[in-house]
């Protein structure tokens, strides 16, 4: 009697690139965590479900609590016979709607969205009149206060270049190397009190753009000189520059690696 | 002896006019319920707490669950020593932050906010293309098919004018007269597949605009001819009519008096 071994499908390992966009004004940030809610967490719940195995997702970097992504990244490594098309298919049905894979495509195994990240982009909206907004509130940091805008604007440049941006890293996570080149820096004045602050580098602190955003508040309401940056950038002492800005104002826009 | 009385102060009725704006997301509609969370029934409840008194508020009319304002107007009439300004900084202070009150005047005791309308104006906002948005997702309706919008402007051309609109009413509170004047009916094309549709008109009946912009949507898709829309208003048919678009894209933009 001839016995037929029944074959047991062997995939080759693949990798594969998700582009997401993401509200984050429901999520404890990007990074797993054993209790709480968060993006990633949820990726590869949805990951597990559709693949059957546990899946590591890579980040190109965490976003904290209630902080947006238009452009994060990550990659994951899994042998499977599921295309990226239908990764992406699977889990945009599978996630809840505040979760959106924009795309998904196959990279080299040895592509890492961490590692390989030569450039991000972060975007800060601020509405800056008397009265708020009802609808879009979670996507901005309303400040009451008139802003000396030219003022935020020379502060600006200071932000651009190579530095050291150990006086805008937030406590917690201290990194050993805290140097930075900055590509872009710039406000935008927009319609209605709308402004946005565009910030672009080889990579950033933990909460570097929210205290950098902190800081041109503080030079908008004329309690830090925009001459005086400079100084906070050599003391290297958080407490001398601008308190945190919050979360919801701040966007991940895109990653280039 | 002489007995001083307490001079207890009388104030006169005054009558204020306000503009307000809501995110519906989290809201039953407008209209004071019983047991529901809804815009009318917060604005009383801190104009309760301002004044110490029952105060009853007219609204331009109802929105529905979910349906978001950018100009909602009411007014409530109160003896009172509160200044209109008072009135709106504290009210605000006292609501969640998905109520604003854009502003607070002092109007002639006879106006009312829902008898005097001469015109009303709503957006809706529709989303065309294969990927949603996760960052407002609660302020587009996604269509996912490709929509044909030369036939959907073609077709926005039969709702403006004096008709009969007696097959776009939702049922429930039907309406004796339901002739109304649209004085703007206009699709317009945005950009990465945004679509917003503006209507203006003396009045509106129930779910009128999520009608009319439901049969848009079937115009858009095929299902329904744009020379049929003039056949669907003198059916008088509800059921010709295409399925009622969801609340989450429609805008109260204005209201004039």
């Amino acid at each position: 009697m001839i016995v037929l071994n029944s074959p047991v499908p062997v995939f080759a390992l693949k990798n594969f690139k998700l582009v997401i966009e993401y509200d984050g004004s429901a999520y404890c940030g990007w990074q797993r965590q054993k209790d709480d809610r968060t993006v990633q967490g949820e990726i590869e719940r949805a990951l597990e479900i559709m693949t059957r195995k546990k899946v590591s997702l890579n980040g190109s970097g965490r976003t904290d609590a209630g902080v947006h992504a238009l452009g994060q990244t990550a990659n994951f490594r899994c042998e499977t016979s599921i295309s990226p098309e239908a990764f992406q298919k699977g889990l945009n049905s599978l996630l809840d709607k505040d979760i959106v894979i924009k795309s998904c495509e196959p990279v080299p195994l040895e592509f890492h969205a961490r590692f390989d990240v030569k450039k991000k982009k972060y975007l800060y909206r601020i509405l800056n009149r008397a009265l708020p907004v009802a609808v879009g509130r979670q996507y901005v940091w309303h400040i009451r206060r008139p802003l000396d805008v030219d003022a935020m604007v020379e502060a600006c440049v200071h932000f651009a270049g190579e530095r050291d941006f150990k006086a805008f890293e937030g406590a917690g996570s201290p990194r050993s190397h805290t140097v930075r080149i900055v590509s872009e820096s710039r406000l935008h004045v927009q319609e209605d009190g709308f402004l946005s602050y565009e910030i672009e580098a080889n990579g950033f602190l933990r909460f570097m753009v929210r205290s950098i955003v902190g800081t041109l508040a503080e030079v908008g309401c004329g309690k830090i000189s925009p001459d005086r940056v400079p100084e906070i950038f050599s003391s290297k002492d958080r407490s001398l520059a601008g308190a945190t800005a919050p979360p919801c104002g701040l966007f991940l826009m895109s990653v280039e690696y």
